[in-house]
């Protein structure tokens, strides 16, 4: 194996001999190719791509560079969600307990907020005492008593993901579709799935805001979880504004509990129903792929266990069975004054009558961290109180001085500013404008165009 | 300064600040860049390339990594030339002296053979005693005294184009032309030039073979060296047979010898003589670029005095001179067979009657490195004694048996290996074959198209 000559190939799009990339990667993680080797390696795939025999070597690799679980012993078909990231996407928290009361078996593996998006873990430890640092045996044992865990990426899971995800991160090379598809994939493909559910945002608050970069990294990811005999599907959904109407951590919690309750708003129902929907479908068909298309019928079904399970109180109970496993408080479900509360409320007043033309993700995500409820760096502490509630939707008529959006801040000053950024990124005007992206974008199957 | 945002600049095509790139390359050089960021900017500028400015920058941060030479005491103008590199190119063992001859000053540094091509300094050695590791100031001397020295890269020219050229070979990310026109160009305006003529080899045997790629090298250098007030100007000339009727080393000195002495082939002395011409308008140039083109008559008026000094046998003196002062034997100017003598010599003949059509340039240097007269690695002993003589030249009429290459080789085997070679690698054929690329080709002024 001469690095350069497969780094060169890279570069220039060759074919490459069959297990190529398989030991390049090896003799990466043995020390005999350089970082300075590696980085070049990853630039040349920034501007090339890879082939689907170049990814699936470089998945195997990633995911077997550390443990896979066998969770084949438990009784029922274990599938996950994994969402690209997004602004108040708050859908793990009642997805992960409505699956499991749907008869799935979640065994979840989640990140932390980085930059202007929230993460599922920081939003579970706004729960007074909730731990998210379980031990595998652990994760194991609430998966074995209520069919779900929540926990963080172990530090068994895919080491060779977390060197070349930091190596990225320094020499400039995050921006690939096949190597995000390949990082995301080779730890989902550590949790053991029968099936995979990948949300995957659209729209300006987005990771990849186009549509046609986000079908490619969804086609991408399908196609790597069917070629590891996973039952994948994606589902392309609006990130042109924040899902639901709370952005922040402990604010999250509580508009999830409403969920759960089955309240809260319908955005957030509409898209938690469709992922639990495709997750029970996906589960059904386990690693065979035959008849993967016009199972409307059941994604219909699928659809109403998964209301049923939240009006019923039921998926709400299993959540709160889950918290208290993880050491969290389950009061708090019941009373959100147990949630982390902010010193200052404050409502934004809408300048005028008329219709909400659009709300910017992105910039009241990144408000949300310089409140200090989101990281600038990993390691960082966070604020859980701090947010926004009660954002208002495209399409909603707002009168003049009604409220926007509600502040909620650490201090009097963190609320002002917060308040101007709201101003800048909460459009009304007095006709109504145009229509904002589908909250259900394109279904991405195995094969599908 | 932040290397990530420089990298991806680099990567997404941006426009970057005035500056960017000294703050990078500066920042590698006192550490603060990681090896692993360079060569993944490196990857980006193989694929993006550098704008005008940013080009710019680089090669004056390479140039000012090491010491630059001030030879402004001299009473002539400097002017150096450089070729790109090609098998059979021994212009500048004629064209150093003979352009002292004709009233320069010539500090010329060269390189070692490495690859397919032959390099300057290893031809030199091939006469006994001959020294090419001069201090600077043995340099200098040379010059003052004989108008030329020729020696080796020097530890104190350019130390950051060493590091960027090593890490560049371990990369993958040689292939650039930006990167190379501004390691060849840091290094040359390193020598305090006021003139400088760049032979840019183009044809198969070229390190890049095609015109469109030659010529954008030959601009991006000349145009570098005008920004540095040196009168810079390429020349194209033909590499896809090899130039003379020598490749190696010690057969390559004594064509040298040849044409010193007016007689040898026409191809190597037309490329001199040419060259030589361009350096003696260059130094009337001086710095200056007014009227630099259409100076037709200086041109022809410089190949006279070149032609003469060739003719009179002054040029030949001048080379004896400088062999002298820098250790070599003499001698071995006069009477070919005290340089290294190969243990075998044998004719490949001609398998018909007929033209020659094509002579292979990259398999015949091969072939030299084969026999153990060139490099695989750097370091490498050589053996000056082998090579090939009396090549023939597309358009040559031959007769059955007549030869077509004299094979020196070290051993018998090693001459039956080269022999097939040979055969592969010269096409005689019954009808006269199809022209070769015009010796002479595009000549590259500052501005020019």
């Amino acid at each position: 194996m001469n690095p350069v000559r497969i780094i060169e190939g890279i570069r220039e799009g060759d074919k490459l001999p069959p297990g190529s990339l398989r030991s390049f990667m090896e003799g990466y993680l043995r020390g005999e190719v350089e970082e300075y080797q590696m980085s070049a390696f990853l630039m040349a795939v920034v501007f090339r791509g890879l082939s689907d025999d170049q990814l699936s070597e470089l998945v195997s690799v990633m995911l077997y560079s550390g443990a896979v679980l066998d969770l084949s012993h438990l009784p029922v078909p274990r599938v996950d969600k994994h969402s690209t990231g997004g602004v108040g996407d708050k859908v793990s928290l009642v997805l992960a307990p409505l699956a499991a009361e749907c008869g799935l078996a979640v065994p979840m593996m989640s990140g932390r907020g980085l930059g202007h998006t929230g993460g599922t873990l920081d939003k579970l430890e706004s729960i007074p005492g909730f731990r998210t640092d379980l031990s595998l045996s652990e994760f194991q044992e609430g998966l074995e008593a209520d069919g779900v865990s929540m926990i963080g990426q172990t530090r068994e899971i895919a080491p060779l993901d977390r060197r070349l995800y930091e190596l990225r991160s320094v020499s400039g090379t995050v921006a690939s579709i096949p190597l995000i598809a390949a990082s995301i994939m080779s730890k989902k493909l550590a949790e053991g799935l029968n099936g995979l559910v990948l949300d995957v945002k659209v729209g300006s608050g987005a990771f990849l805001p186009r549509e046609a970069d986000a079908l490619e990294l969804a086609r991408t990811m399908v196609s790597i979880g069917a070629a590891h005999g996973v039952a994948t599907r994606a589902r392309l959904t609006a990130m042109d504004r924040p899902l639901g109407r709370t952005v922040g951590n402990a604010v999250e919690v509580q508009e999830a509990v409403e969920c759960l309750r089955g309240e809260g708003p319908d955005d957030l129902r509409t898209v938690v129903v469709e992922l639990v929907a495709e997750m029970i479908v996906a589960a059904e068909m386990g690693g065979s792929a035959a008849d993967e298309h016009g199972a409307d019928r059941d994604l219909e079904s699928g659809r109403e266990r998964a209301r049923a399970s939240l009006d019923s109180g039921g998926a709400l109970e299993r959540f709160r069975r889950l918290v208290e496993r993880q050491g969290g408080d389950p009061r708090a479900l019941d009373d959100p004054t147990r949630l982390p509360q902010p010193s200052v409320r404050q409502d934004v007043p809408s300048p005028r009558s008329g219709f909400v033309h659009s709300v910017e993700p992105v910039r009241l995500g990144r408000a949300v961290v310089e409140m200090g409820g989101g990281r600038t760096r990993l390691g960082q502490r966070i604020d859980p109180s701090v947010g926004f509630s009660g954002i208002v939707q495209p399409g909603d008529a707002v009168e003049e001085g009604a409220p926007l959006v509600t502040v909620h801040a650490a201090s009097a000053s963190d609320a002002r500013a917060a308040l101007s950024v709201v101003r800048d990124s909460v459009a009304v005007e007095q006709e109504s404008g145009p229509a904002p992206l589908p909250l259900l974008g394109r279904r991405i199957l195995p094969g599908s165009p």
